[in-house]
């Protein structure tokens, strides 16, 4: 679809569903031991793990992702917790057989995982959906995991990370082989922080037209950089994205992401709850951010989301215990 | 206009302007020492605000506000700083002759000034403009200081605080009268940070209906409860208000307002310029907080701005250094 023709169709467009009721089809995933492992090296506590899945269950939240499956060959596992593989004993001792009808997913990145080596048959594992990141010019690696681990039984999700940064036409050519692929959902990824609400409401629109023409379902997770990420989060689910990511307080790398305080206080549906949210803050993420677990909004952050760069730089800068963000911001267009 | 009109001229309204061009009718305001100023009962050193006033000319900001003009019979001058009174000496200290292009404001609160005694005329005041902030029930008060303001020669505007809470025929009663006084501007104020973006689109274009009518400019006044404030001043502006509020790194009365680094990395008038107010943040915002001034997203304010109440319970939750916050919750919503 061409930019013009995609222009028209946000002024053509009608946001599904009101603010006052709500829509079933809105599934939320909490992301917090996956993207807030990227705060921690994913060390977070067995009591952490096991708090965090009560709560989310009670909150009435959809999916759980409990971390990565990182390979092992490319991670020492000495210098990582146990969220960044997953092994099956491992999510066990946490959620035992989970008797509960909350989902749980975990993150395979594109070169990144032995997927044949370490994703078994479902009928072994309490995973119920595989969710496999790359990068537009990965389509075809991403395509075979997703081939893979939809014959092993799982539901399947690609999450099509950076695409602020790739062209119309690469997105729309990535949509296409991922409508052909057996994904059950496509996620529209603001890596960077750097999409404004409209051209997340057009992008949204766009990866729709694909999910109509393939029957898939469209996720939205975004990025705090701009303070953005619960604008946008709700943005895209207004005119129709339904599998929504969030953490507890918006734990993630960097600015982080959409707060489930945030977006669960926001949905009407009534089978989601707040007050479990509320009592994970107190119990366990005030207790992590005193024990100098560093995560939101930063100038740094916003910086290189307005210039829709990797946040590895500002990163960077704050561990450099720098502050002089104009020299920063000059560096940073220095090298963009 | 009923609520069915509103809503077929959300659906067919045009955005103004696009993302990558820019509207040279929008101005931005920078409110740090008047809402930043309730953060610290306006204390801020002379050093402060003569550094603000030089950043805020070198960053292309067009008003400047200097704080309140507060009744000296209703505050003890030995309990605030000087920006909560705005004398003309103390302003005069902090800008001289004002011999930059940026325009000078002071608020005055309805009930809270001694306007005929402590408002001069224009001619021997820095000042530019007075905006009146009222709530619904009190604008024929407020027009009274605004038709005297405007016989002083004094630019005018109106912000009609605490909308969430008013009804939409009340709105337009207000609308319509203070579109019949002289006031230039009247701002939409978000005061409890409840609103969300689909809700501040369909005021703006109410606003903005009584704003062509009566040759009105609209404004914009967010706080950031739901880390929403610069989503909806750019989604207000997106409709086409003019006047946009912001504060440095967002500092205002508990989660604070639109920051001016979010806000001026996104305008694209090439009149604006970021580093200055990037290194305002190193030099003056950082040992600010650093000194012991709070503000910014927290939970407790994110539940009175989905409850759509007032954050005093939220500020004297925190100050009593609590942070149980689903009993919090549901002390609130067994108060509302």
């Amino acid at each position: 679809m061409s930019t013009a023709e995609n222009e028209k169709s946000v002024q053509t467009a009608q946001r599904k569903g009101s603010l006052l009721s709500f829509r079933p089809d809105i599934k939320v995933l909490d992301a917090t031991l996956r993207d807030g492992g990227l705060c921690n090296d994913f060390r977070f506590t067995d009591e952490f793990a096991k708090a965090l899945y009560k709560a989310n269950v009670a909150a009435g939240v959809d999916y759980m992702e409990m971390g990565y499956k990182a390979s092992k060959a490319l991670f020492d596992p000495q210098k990582f917790g146990k969220y960044k593989f997953c092994d099956e004993e491992d999510l066990r001792a946490v959620v035992g057989e989970n008797p509960s009808p909350m989902k749980l997913s975990v993150m395979a990145d594109v070169g990144r995982t032995d997927f044949r080596k370490d994703i078994g048959p479902k009928k072994d594992s309490v995973v119920d959906m595989v969710r496999v990141a790359c990068y537009v010019n990965e389509i075809p690696r991403a395509i075979e995991m997703i081939e893979y681990c939809a014959k092993q039984g799982y539901e399947t999700c690609a999450n099509l990370m950076a695409v602020s940064k790739a062209k119309e036409e690469e997105i729309c050519a990535a949509l296409d082989m991922l409508g052909n692929s057996p994904a059950d959902v496509i996620y529209l990824v603001d890596s960077y922080g750097s999409l404004y609400p409209e051209q997340v409401a057009k992008l949204t629109l766009l990866y729709l037209e694909y999910g109509d023409k393939y029957k898939k379902s469209i996720g939205m997770h975004a990025h705090n950089n701009q303070q953005l990420a619960f604008g946008n989060t709700i943005e895209a689910a207004s005119w129709g994205a339904s599998y929504l990511d969030m953490t507890m307080n918006g734990i993630g790398r960097g600015a982080g992401n959409c707060s489930s305080e945030l977006l669960l206080g926001f949905l009407k549906n009534p089978k989601f709850h707040l007050t479990p949210v509320l009592r994970f803050l107190t119990d366990y993420m005030l207790p992590l951010r005193a024990q100098g677990t560093v995560w939101g909004y930063d100038i740094p952050y916003l910086l290189t989301g307005r210039l829709n760069m990797h946040p590895s730089s500002a990163i960077a800068f704050l561990r450099a215990e720098r502050s002089d963000y104009a020299e920063f911001y000059g560096e940073l267009q220095d090298r963009d």
